[in-house]
Parts: C-alpha cells; structure tokens; sequence
C-alpha cells in the first residue's frame, strides 16, 4: 500500500494503487463503526476544520464523525456568518485558520479548483468535500468501495450513470475512478445535460435508457437538482420521470443482481421511485455508512498514519 | 428499577416504575454535576445526534451538555442548511443519520408524533426533544424530579399549570408524569386555551386563578408564546398579566412554601414578574440544573446502562 | 506570577503583573501549538460556553479551540436561533447556561458592559469576548505578545495605532495594555475617527501619517469597517486608502525592523495592501496563531489553574 499525499484534491491524479490503499484503508475503518466503542484515537490532538464556504449538512456531518471517531477536535466553519462575510479573500481565512495550527482543512465551495488553490500555499493537509462542478473525491471512493465491497472488484463491470452529468461534480469523480478501477461507465440522461464530449474521458454516452441499463452491473443515479438548473436545459420534472427515472416498470428490465446507487439525498418519485430506493437492490444506504468509513481514511492517510495499519 | 426501553418517545406510556427508573438514576448524574470533572464515560464512542427541525437553543445545548457529559460524540443538525430543505423526506433523512453509525437521535419537530415514527423504523434510539403540541418528555421529567427533590414525593400534592394549555406539549407531557406519580393537577388559564376537555386526562380544569392557586403546592407557568398564537384565541397581553400574570400581590394569596415553576424563557412582566421569578420560592433555575441531569439519565438508560449503577 | 481573577472583563484594570501572567503563561501554551498532540488536560470535564451575541467566526473559533485544546467540552450558542430571540433577557439567558453548570462564559456583545453585568451575578468565569466599542482584551494579548515575543519587551517601544480609534474596541484594549506595559502609544487616523480626547489615555494624537510613521518600532492597524460607519465620519475607501493605507510607497519611510499588525479581517487594498500584508515585516498571522495561546492561558487561569505550572 502506497500513500504519500498530504492533500485529497480529486481522483483525476491519484494511481490506481493509491486508489487501493484508500480503499483498504477505508475497510479497516468500516470495522470500526460496528463496534460498541467506535473511536480510534489515530488523531489525538489534531485539529480538523469543516469549511464549507457552501452549505452541506450530509458531507458535513460525515466528515465531522470521521474526525470525531479518530478523536480529533473539530471546528466547523461556515461561510454564513463568518469574515468570507466581510471582504475577507478565502486565501486570507484559510491561512488564518491555519495559523490557529489547524491540521487538516476540508473544503467545500461553489468553485471549481478552490481546494488546488488552497493546497498551493497551505501546509495543513486539503481535503476537496466538493468543489463547483470539478470533483467530489469522497463521494466516488465511497461509491467504488461500496460496489468492490459487493462485487469484490471493479474491473470488467459496467456502470451506468444516470441524471444531470454536465453539472456533477459526483459524475466526473466516478468517472476518473471507475474508470482508473477498469470498470466501463455509460453515461446516461437527456441530451442537453449528457454531451457527447464526455465520451473524451473514455465513457460511453448514450441518452437511451434502454440500452444503457440493460446489461447494466450498477446503475448509479444522480439527484436531479431541479432548484438550480437552469429551465432551458432540462426537460421538467414529469418528463424527466417519464423518460429517466428509475420505477418499478423499468427495474423489470434489468440484471436481477443490479445495483442501485445513489449520492443523496434522493428525491422520491423524481429519478428513483420509492420501491425501488427501498428495494432490494439499493445499496443506498450502505453508501452512507461507508462514506464515513472513507473519510476516516482520507483524514488518516494525508496527515501521515501508515496506511498498513488498520485492520478490520 | 426497571429499565427495557430503547426510546423515550413521551410520558404516556411510561410506566409509574419506569418513570421512577429516570428519577433515581438522574438524581445519581445530578452530583456529577457539581463535581470538578463532570464527565462520567459511560457514553465513550458511541454518536449523539441532535435532529432539531424546529430550532431550540435552550434544550439543544441541555442534551448536548449532556450527552458530553457522558462523552459521547454529539453531532447537531439543524434544518436550516439541511438536505430537509432540498426536499429529502424525514424518514430518509433519520435513516441516513443512522446509517452514519448514530446510537442516539434526539428529534425537536412541528409534527407531533415525528419521534414515534422514527422509532417505527429505526435501530438507533429515539428521544423526543418536543414534538409539536404533542409531548416534551424531559422537560416533565425535570419538573416532576424537582417537585420530588424538593418536597420528598409527588403523591397527593396539588400542582396548578398556568398558561396555554391548549398548544402546550409541555402541559401535556406534565399531566401525564403528575397523574401517575400521584399528584392532583389543576389547569388553569383563559377558557380557549384550557378547555373542559382536558378533564378527561383526570384533571381539574378551572378558568378561576384565584381558587386554582389557593390550595396549590406548586404552580407551573407556561410561557405565553404571544408571537405564535392567533389574535382570536389569545386576550392580549395586557390582559392576560392582569387575569393570570403571577405577580408579588397574587402570590400573598397562596402557601407560603409554594413552588414556582417554570419551563423558560420566562417573559418577565407577562406571565410572571420580576420579584417571582427572582424570589425564593421560584425554583426555575434548579430546573434547568436538573433538566441536564434528567436528559443524562434518558441517553444513559436508552442505550442499555444499568439502571441501578449511577450513585450520587 | 499572580492571578487571583475570577473572570477576563478588560484590561484597563489589570495591573502589570497580571498582564505578565497571562503573557508568560500564554508563553508556555504557544509551544503546545506546535506538537504533535496539542491538548493539555487542565480544564477536562469542564464546560465553556461561546455566547456570541454578536457574529464572530474568527474569534469564536479561536475560544473553541483553545477549549478544546484544554480538553474542556465546548457549546456554541449564538443569538440566532435562541431565546434571546424570544424576549428572554441577557440575564436570564446566562443564569440559565450558569444552571448547566458552565464553567466559563465567553460573551461578545454589542453593548459595552455586557461582561461586566453578566460577572456581576454569575458564578461562572466571564471572559470578555468584546463588547461594543469598549473593550476586546484577549486582542490586546495576543498583540503585546506579540511585540513582546518579536521585540523581547514593550518598554520603551513606539506603537502607532493607526485607522478608526473612535469606534474601536481593540484601539481601547490595545491603548491600555501597552500603556501599562511602558510602550508609547500614537494614534493616527482621521480626524472625525481619531479626536484629541485619546489624550487623556496617555496616548500621542496625530493626524499626520507620515509624522506617525516616521520612527515607530510597531504599526497596527486597524480594520475600517466601512460596512458599519456613517458618512458622515468616514472619508470613503478611495480616500482613507490614498491618506493612510499602508502600502509599498509608505513602507519606505518606515524603520527597516518595523512590526506591522493587523487584527484581520483585513481589507487588502483599503487599510493594507497586499504586499505589505504579505511583506517580510507583517506578523499578522503570528499573531493568530499567538491569539490561540493567549486564550488558552486566559482560560487555564481564570479556572484557577497554577500561573506557574505551564511550561513551553
């Protein structure tokens, strides 16, 4: 197992082996959320700051347990009431923060490239909780942990993913690391929100539900963000239920040992109707708990803890 | 003592031994309070989670005070940034919490019966922080423990609740707790909120302060939520100072060991007057001391503590 | 040493050697900042409370953290969603967080005397956090020393003071404690900002930058908080940038050894500009970072802790 990364800034740079030694390392934690005590005091001491200049409670509070399970201290910081507030450029707050001796900073903004930025002049570790529509690095190691932990690997399975790619930051992170894994991904949606470019990063476009999802081994759907996008590019709620989303009618069609995913939080009878979010093939809620089993070795491996130590 | 629940939901169903079960071992957490180290482990690594959907300073930092009293690790949520806001069902949002490994989700909600219907479907525990104009569970609890701690038992004492009955989770969690301890309950306030129905809870309704507080051993005021209540249920709040207000002329006229109670923030010269609030018959500030030993005692007996282990 | 304060409400009544006190034991917390595991269990089991009635992030997270480093448990309680909003008095609300058994009470209010008033009835420790224009203490700490940790004493130095006086809680923190500290103290700024009645505090009055400027050993500079002052007083950014905003040109009448302070949030561009703020003289980020070890000691001794025992 290889690490040696003081930052977590996207999937696009990170090897194949590195990817495993997340991955392994992330097993050995997920052991530890079952047990009565669930603390492994690996960052005794050290300070973690959740600053999300944009808001998130679920990416929040996994982070804030998987600090608080290594016994951390953690600070969180939003962007609400703080100096960002006052004129204060973010390079000014993430050095101020890190003069307070902060040890790792997790970061989420509404701009691309934000976490890089960071990492150019901080010496506290950078953690990228999400940034724009560039990447969400926990959220694909999450979800490739979870189905290696069902299928036992990645290479050779066809994943399908499904919704609003061009502004996904989920999206892009899966792509480099299935891909990075040896799965072949298929992206799937309406025209408009699914271009073709993609097809450069080594994936399948289709905007043909059908086809996408037949020999599907995972079909990973996006949250529709109905709120934010903009009318002319999608298609409306009930059409987009029509023509994608994931009901009862259409599982019929696929392979009976499908997985289902998701990033969260759904919304029932968009993309995915009830049925089939609580059915058998959902792995949606296994996705949370192995997001904080993820983190867990994210904060362990950037500030410096051997990566051949935790066992499950 | 006996002690098999998983949640504490309301007072209703608990049990006049169960009740005593809370009493006795929140007397023990109550001496911890006054120690120099106040923590006690009997909650290390295992994840509290504060659900507040309706926002509470005064109870959120009671249970967080007291869930880090135990050492827990405490999470808060509140649904103002939350993914309760892009739409995610309750029922999605509590089994995501739970999938994050969280041992205890204390809920504050509009809906009366939300903690209930979490409890339908989860493994983690439940614990009702107030649920519309339903229960407030530990807030009775505190009451009925300071009543106890001050005059030894409950059995046969005359307890008056002053206010808004009508809307008032706290009068109705109080009712439940006073009649199956053995005291005598007296509501009383204007005829809209204190109707003859609350008889049927075994109660005596009267819209008389005068022969109400006559006779009483305690008298718990609610507070008149003036910015909640419509205009054509609610006299004004001059008037109701003058009906009800508790002020140092109407208090000659009860028992001169009287309790005065109060579940706060009080609104001094409404309810009750400054030379109340502040006189030594008022007993509102051992509550809120006792409230935090009280929500001790819940967190340690729903996840399973010996009952009979804490000693004061 | 000697401390035998219960609480941190100014330092215009410190004397010098309590002043010393907190420098000499923040001296020693400073070197917990850079070790590996950066807690000291002085104050475990112990509970601070951050009443924030007025947003801070900056100085809130700062008191966080030197809690937590101290091992004591923290609540944040800020004003917006609490009771204060429902009519409950200042009083009121901290009485209520002293029943919870706090420990230490940290406030920051937008009135002056609001930690005067809450120590004069609370048991618990009140540390000054700011209150209006009146007093910022632990500011004032962390700036002397800073000077002290740069320069090896404040005696004799020269600081300049140099923005809006007027309104300034840190200017009035910062006038006493170098005043005590045998520093000679100019203030320069506008005139409407900076009026001769400084005088009276023992402080140089000048309206002249380049006369202030000239042979000072410390610059610091104040925060114009154009968002907050009238018109009327303020001669607009483009303005008070050209008369005295701290730039290239004007370093260069500066003392080669000079210290330039800010207490951030700066405006980069108005006040400072960037390569001033960044240059080799700045130490504004060490004084953050000083700040940490300023409030841990505060912390560590209006709890009664030995001023002797900490070692860097």
């Amino acid at each position: 197992m290889t690490w040696n990364r003081r930052h977590l800034l996207d999937i696009e740079s990170l090897s194949t082996e590195e990817l495993l030694t997340v991955l392994d390392t992330a097993r050995g934690f997920k052991a530890v959320g079952n047990r009565a005590i669930k603390t492994v005091p690996a960052l005794r001491g050290k300070t973690v700051i959740n600053l999300f200049v944009e808001p998130s409670t679920r990416t929040r509070i996994s982070f804030e347990l998987a600090a608080q399970r290594l016994t951390a201290d953690v600070i969180n910081f939003s962007a609400d009431t703080s100096s960002l507030k006052k004129g204060e450029t973010l390079r000014d707050t993430a050095r101020n923060l890190e003069a307070m001796n902060a040890d790792i900073i997790i970061i989420r903004h509404s701009a691309a490239g934000a976490p890089h930025f960071l990492a150019r002049f901080l010496q506290a570790s950078v953690v990228n909780a999400g940034d724009g529509a560039h990447e969400h690095p926990t959220q694909a190691l999450l979800d490739v942990f979870t189905i290696r932990e069902k299928r036992g690997k990645l290479d050779g399975l066809k994943v399908v993913i499904m919704g609003d790619i061009l502004f996904s930051r989920v999206a892009r992170s899966n792509i480099w690391a299935l891909r990075k894994l040896g799965a072949e991904v298929t992206l799937c949606g309406p025209p408009t929100l699914v271009p073709k470019v993609f097809e450069k990063l080594g994936c399948r476009v289709t905007w043909d539900v059908q086809e996408a999802l037949r020999d599907a081994d995972v079909v990973n759907l996006l949250r529709i963000q109905h709120e934010r996008q903009r009318q002319s590019m999608f298609p409306g709620i009930g059409e987009y239920r029509a023509q994608f989303g994931l009901d009862r009618a259409r599982m019929r069609g696929l392979k009976p040992d499908v997985l289902i995913m998701h990033p969260g939080p759904i919304n029932r009878g968009v993309e995915i109707d009830a049925d089939t979010a609580d059915g058998d093939r959902s792995v949606i809620l296994e996705q949370v708990t192995n997001g904080l089993a993820v983190r867990m070795a994210v904060l362990y491996l950037v500030t410096g803890n051997d990566p051949g130590f935790v066992r499950g």
